[in-house]
Parts: C-alpha cells; structure tokens; sequence
C-alpha cells in the first residue's frame, strides 16, 4: 500500500527521520525536527545537490548568509507588498484560514491572486458562515507572511528572510567583483527560510521554517539565446507538461531541441535538461514520476519572465511542486539597485557595455525533496512483513549494517566488532546486535540499509561473512578481506 | 605584524572569507556572511568537528532541529528570565549601552551580574553621564537577548532559539526511545542560534545570529566517576588554568589523573582531555596558544556544576572563549519535566532505578573558530610582500591550485587544463590563469591553498609539473602520472 501523509509522517517518527518540533510542548505547527537519521538523509541530499549543481560550472559558488535581514531589502524584494495570504476570520470564534482555500474547499474551484474585497464579496454571494460555529465571517483582510523581529533596543525591524535566493541578491555585486568579474556567476546557498504561513500543513510540505537550496545565476542576458555545452544535450527527451498541453494533462517528451522551437531561450533549456539528469540520474526518481511543469502568466510571479515548476508524483497529492526554476529577469538586482543606491551594472572583460545582469533560480526546497524521496522509498512488503525503504544507496542514511549472528557466543561478537571496526572508515555503517538476525533484518530494511553483513559460527573457520541486500534478500558469502572491496564493487552498480 | 581585529576583518572582506551582511544597506550591527571562501572553510570545521566528536561513541548522534521554539522551552530553560542584559539609555539621544561595560570602561574594573538597581546606583554614585552627550543617564532596565515572533495569525509567542542546546533537550526523549534506551547517549546538533545583543562587537565574535556546534551527552549521574576509555588519556597533559592558579595567571600542565585529585569527577576529565586532542591534533592550534579556563563559582551559570572555558590566545584579545565544557547536572530536563509535565526519567535496561540523566554540554561557537583559525593562521610575509593564511591543509578552502605558467600558450593551457580536470576529483583544488605567475602564488598564499602546481613549457616534453609549497615556496618536480599520488603522499606528513 502506497502511504498517505498521515502513514508517512506516522513512520517518519517512529523511525526517528523526522517529526513534530518541540512536541514535549504539544508541537508548534509548521515546525519539524530532523532525528538522526532524517539528519543523515538531509545531509546526503545537501550533499549530492551541492556537487552536481556546483559542479555544472567553476564560475559557481556557494556562500552561507546570515537568516535576518533588514526590511530595506524585503522592501526591494517586493516580499513586504506582496508576500501575503487573504485571511479570512470568523466574527465569534477562533477560526481562522486563507480565503482561498475556504472557497476553493466549499464551492470546488480554484481563488487564487484576488484582492481581499474581491474575497469578502464572494464569501456574501454565496453566503459562506464560519465553518467552525456557522456565524458571521469577518471581511478579508492581509496577513503578511513575513515575520518581523526587533533588533537591539528596538530602532530597527529586520525580518528572517522568506526566501534564500534575497541573500545571493544582496552578496552579488561583492561576490562578483571577489570572482574576478565573470559571467555567468553562480551563487548557491543552501540554508533556512521563514514564512508565518496561515495553515501550515501536509507534514513537511507546507511548513513555517524550512530548508531551501537555491542557486541563482547571474548572466548577460544578450547571452540568453547561448549555452556552450547546449550541444551535449540537445537530443535529451524532456519530461514536459506545457501551458497547451493542459487540456490533456498529460506530459509530453519533447527534446531540447524541439523546445528551442517552443519559444524557449537556449540557457534555459539547457538547465532544464540539467535539471531533469539531477532528478533521474542522482535521486533516481523513477521518470514517469516526474515532469517539468510550465505556468501560465496567470500563475506564475509577474517578475518571472519563464517558470517551470519541477514536480514529483507523490501517493496521497499527485503531482507536486519541490522546486522551480525561475527566470527571474532583472526584477531583483533593479529593486536592489533602487532601494539601497548601489549600482549592480557589471561590465564584462573585454566589452564597453554596463548592463545589469539577468538571474536564472534554479530552486529546490529540501524538506519537500526529502518527503518525496521517503514517499517514493516507501515499500509495505507483505512478504516480508515490514516497510523496505527503498531508497539510492547513495541517500541512504546508512550503506550497510553489520551484525554477530549469534549475540552471546563471545568470539563471534569479537569477530563481528573487528569487521565492523575495519569496514567503518570506507562505509558508513552501523553495528546492531539487538533481539533476533530477523528482527534486525526488519530494522535494517525500514531505515534504506542496502547491505546487512552477518558474522557467525562458520566465520571463526572459513574467515567470511554473508552480505544481505535489501532489494532481493539474497545473500552472498564473502571473504572478511575482500569485504570492503565487494561493497565497493557493488556501489559501482547501481 | 599579528593582525587586530580591524585588519582581520577587512582582510576577511577582501578576500571574500566573511563580510557584513547585506552590506549594499549599510549591514546590520552583528550580522555576518560568509563568502565562498568562508564557506568552505566553515564547512572544513563543521565535518572536522563532527567526524571528531561523533566519533567518541557509537551512541552519538547527529540532529537537526528547528531554529523557532515555543515560549515555554524558554520559560522551562530559564531564558525568559534569566537570558537579559543591564541596559543604561540617555534621556536626551539615542545613546545606549550594556550598563556593565560602561562601568567597566569608565572605572576599569569588572561588574558583572548585578541587579539593574545596583546598576543604577553605581552610574549614580560615580556621577556618571551619557558619553556622547553629557546628558543625564536613565535608570538602568532589563533588555532581554530573546527575540519574539508571532506565530500564526497573533496568537502564538515564539522565540528563535538562544542555543541549540535546548532543541537537544526537548529531543532528549525521543531520541533516547529511538536508540534503545542507552546511556551515555550523545545529541550534537550544529546549527544557528540568536542573541539580541544590545552592542555586537569585534567582528564574528559577538554576533546576534551565529552558529553554534554542540554536543549534549546525557548520562547515569551515579557513573560521573567511571569512563571505560580514562585509561588512554590519564597521562595527557591538560593546559588548565583553574581558579587556584588565578593569581598567578599562568597555565599549569596537569595530568588527566592529577585532575582527578583536584576534585573533578573521571567523566568530565575524558571529555576535557578529548577535548584539548581535538585542538591540539585535529585543528593544529599551536599548545602555547590554547588553555583550559576554569570558572569560579561567582562566573558559572548557577546550574553548571563544573565549567571550564575553552579559550585561545587572539593576537588584539588574548586569551579568549571560543567554547566551554558544562556540567548542566539535571538542570534542563528537569526544567522541561516541570514545564511540559513530560516525565524526563529512563531506566536503563537491567536496572529498576529510574532517574533523570545529567547532561555534560560540549559548546563551541563556529564562527568565534573561525576567528581564532584565520587569526592564527594570518602572517604577513615581508619578504613575499603577501599575506600568507598558514591554515592547517584540512581546514583551507583549497589543498591545491593548478596555473599554466604561460597564459597565453594553447598547448601549455590545454595540458594544465587536463591536469587540473584529473585532479579535480581527488583534491579539492582550482583553476588561475589570471595575471603573473607571481601574482597568482600571492592570491594562493591569501586564501590559504597549500600546494600550487604550475604547468610550463617543459611540460610538453617531460610530462612534469611543478608543485609549490606555500609554507616553505620549494619548489619540486613531480611527473603528472605521479602527481595524485605524490599530493596524497605529501598530506599524509601533516
């Protein structure tokens, strides 16, 4: 059975990957811890991300800023205009929600981008109460989703910032002048955000502090129509959802190529194509699982002059967002060149030409790709009688797991400790002798460990151990000296 | 010439280690970013430590919890009350100041923890006015170093955390359930934390937003005098400076084993003694340089048992705490069982004695390392006319760089581009064909890249490079088919 939210983050907790924060206190909404393992996941996805994203070009980079930032720069950012949710409250009782989502609950349609009296006057058409205790709704008003705080003794409001991408904004025209003035410049930041969302909900998907890892790059946009490695991708089958193909809901594999002719400039593409290789050769999501989803004018920021959405087929909601990429034109670095003064022209070595550059995002919200790589992993295997996690080896938390089969003969247990002591600087692994080899299978197969290594009697003669995978439950006797060759070995496979 | 803390930073700025952050609006007192380089370098010291510290114990684990907490974490932590600041305003301008470091500067002596009434007839006694204006000085008041935010539509208070521990604390339960219930369990968590400072001073190291590594291990309070590994570090000499060598003010070597009879129980000196290796062999910080500080009784927190500071000698600041080893006894979850009427108590297994473990806090502030890494390591070479960052090859942002000697040569520029791609995944290394050969060793020297390997016309014929050491400027010639190898050789001498 595929899980719902509900079972997920159910088996998130009792597995120690992730759950409610602060839940001593009853938990905040919007507000999840990593335990252990969730942490070992986060990292191994931070990791591979950081490697394949800065490694697409040298001229990208990753900086780590501070999370609070003065107003003046959300003012640029256009976050303190336009970064709000129609609220809606009842007049009697403590309920409270997004506009949008009370209507689109109750009449089945979707209300998204109104003016908050646009709200209230649809709420009095069709006679909408409170949900709650059926009296009078208040008219809509604004909830900003910006939190502010208040710095030193009180003169100045700063706020956590609402999106990492504002921090590679403000660091670009030093970082630029650091890189030795090249374009395309790449800043990577992978680090937290904070939206004081309405209703938080759906585990990690929609939270009020999480993890974004974002990369903005900064190029020429007269060089918008060149990539020079375009070449090496052209003929990739592109898993697409465009705006005309809607109606049929269905994607469409089209080539780089072919969505050059789509209107679509070359540097994009080419990071679409990059994008989808992340997806299906790094996380090895499954490629009918996922598209590239394009917006319509109506859906996407009016600053994004191209906007795909990168979705993930998750079991209980179908298709959804974890990331985007975002041509976001010269709408940043113009309000930050307006609001705090600073020119952000650049002009490239050997050109006469001051331009201000174009940002590419390329963006990717962690929390929402680690609920969609548990989703996807998620296996109640009857057989078996437990969850397999089925997730790449090289996301698991663990590689392998090493167990003395027989727990209280003392020189099997010695012998297990020695391999597990020689195979934990090559592997990440962990050495368990808790209850039966079969319950310590079930364990091993809940938390994504590919490989089980068990010691026993035969090991004290034959000087071998059996390697367990997870996927097929085969075993395979293998020398202690050729152990952590094997294991290698078999990484290379897959 | 040592740097002060001026040069530092604006050497750091240069070269892009850490600048104020979103400097294009004039920065925000206390707030840092890291730039490429100090992000690396940041990173370095953040795998160190956790490869370190992790490393001590099979039931030490790393979590990542949210940086926003509930009100009552702070009410149960003690924060609320106890987490302020004297403040002294002037009653006519915007003057404003921690009462204590005012009396401090003016009657050069220390006064700290007083009430703000003491405070004020200090100021008042002393005839003390407003330094900038001459004007009369407002009563002392509390300024709280926590910030509120309001969750939700208004009706939630919470509070970005004041340090990580307490997201440990508030873990402990859980993650205790979930690692089959063993003691001494380990939680490190490496993550940001935030101070309202009324007056964030010398550089990164008194910051309002910083980053904190720190490592809870929670334990049988009936077992502080055993540690199974005391053995292999009872002859290791501590540099401490206990409250008895005061007068004197002089570090006195002492054995693990002497402390013992000093009064310090056998779990806490294990983990001081770890603690000296990890700066000592793992950062490389000169002996002379480092001391363990023991508080007196006046300086400790009330509910730290034993607290020893963790300090090294800055060039402007001498001796000065970068981290500290806490004693909390059951002070936290003791608070929290009271405050979340959660029961805090385990049982471990094949006991019936059920008690609140203790907690030994290992605390490090990231960024005050990173002061103290890039302050060692900072030397003005006169006879190179550069700077040269002597930082220890595990902790630089780069090992290697790879030059072609003649820029403007194709086949010379071609062979160093095939060296540094065949380098590129074994060492962390890049690429400079920018300016004079002698230019580029200076900026190598700057950012701390050990080794620089040049490509020249020779090397056409020879197939041989030239590795450059930074700390001697030797040169060696070294065949490109050997040239990993010889790299790996050379790491393994320091």
């Amino acid at each position: 059975m595929p899980p719902t939210t509900q079972e997920l983050a159910a088996f998130c907790k009792k597995k120690g990957f992730i759950y409610p924060s602060s839940e001593i206190y009853g938990g905040m909404a919007g507000f999840y811890d990593y335990g252990h393992l969730g942490t070992k996941l986060k990292h191994n996805f931070e990791n591979l991300w950081r490697k394949y994203f800065l490694g697409l070009n040298d001229n990208y980079f990753e900086i780590d800023a501070a999370t609070i930032m003065p107003e003046k720069v959300f003012e640029a950012s256009g976050h303190l205009k336009n970064f709000i949710d129609p609220l809606v409250k009842c007049s009697k009782c403590d309920y409270h929600e997004r506009a949008d989502h009370l209507l689109a609950r109750i009449l089945n349609k979707r209300f998204e981008g109104l003016a908050p009296g646009e709200y209230t006057k649809l709420i009095q058409k069709n006679k909408i109460h409170c949900p709650q205790c059926k009296s009078a709704l208040q008219p809509v008003s604004i909830h900003s989703l910006m939190f502010p705080v208040q710095l030193g003794t009180g003169a100045q409001t700063a706020y956590p910032r609402g999106e990492t991408a504002q921090s590679a904004f403000v660091n670009f025209k030093l970082q630029y002048e650091l890189q030795r003035k090249k374009l395309p410049l790449g800043l990577a930041i992978i680090g937290k955000a904070y939206r004081n969302e309405i209703s938080p909900r759906n585990f990690v998907l929609r939270q009020r502090e999480f993890t974004q890892a974002e990369l903005q790059i900064f190029f020429n946009p007269a060089t918008i129509n060149e990539h020079p490695d375009f070449q090496s991708i052209k003929d990739v089958k592109l898993r697409t959802l465009l705006v005309e193909d809607r109606s049929k809901n269905k994607v469409v594999e089209r080539t780089a190529q072919e969505l050059l002719k789509a209107g679509l400039p070359k540097f994009y593409v080419y990071h679409l194509a990059k994008i989808q290789e992340f997806y299906l050769a790094q996380l090895r999501i499954p490629a009918e699982k996922f598209r590239l989803y394009q917006l319509n004018d109506q859906e996407k920021a009016f600053y994004n002059k191209y906007h795909f959405d990168l979705e993930i087929d998750l079991q209980e909601h179908g298709f959804t967002e974890v990331g985007g990429l975002h041509y976001r034109t010269d709408h940043d670095l113009s309000g930050h060149q307006k609001i705090s003064k600073q020119n952000m022209e650049v002009m490239e070595e050997g050109s006469t030409q001051r331009f201000i550059p174009h940002v590419l995002e390329l963006s990717f919200g962690v929390d929402r790709h680690l609920y969609a790589l548990l989703d996807l992993a998620y296996h109640d295997d009857k057989q078996r009688g437990n969850v397999v996690l089925k997730l790449p080896a090289q996301l698991a938390p663990f590689y392998a797991a090493v167990f003395p089969l027989v727990k209280n003969k003392e020189e099997v247990a010695k012998a297990a400790e020695e391999v597990y002591k020689s195979l934990k600087n090559s592997s990440v692994c962990f050495y368990d002798d808790g209850g039966s080899v079969g319950r310590r299978y079930a364990r091993a197969d809940e938390i994504g460990v590919r490989y089980c290594i068990t010691i026993d009697f035969d090991t004290l003669n034959d000087h071998a151990v059996t390697i367990r995978d997870r996927e097929t439950t085969k075993q395979e006797r293998v020398l202690i000296s050729r152990l952590a060759d094997r294991l290698r070995e078999l990484s290379r496979s897959f």
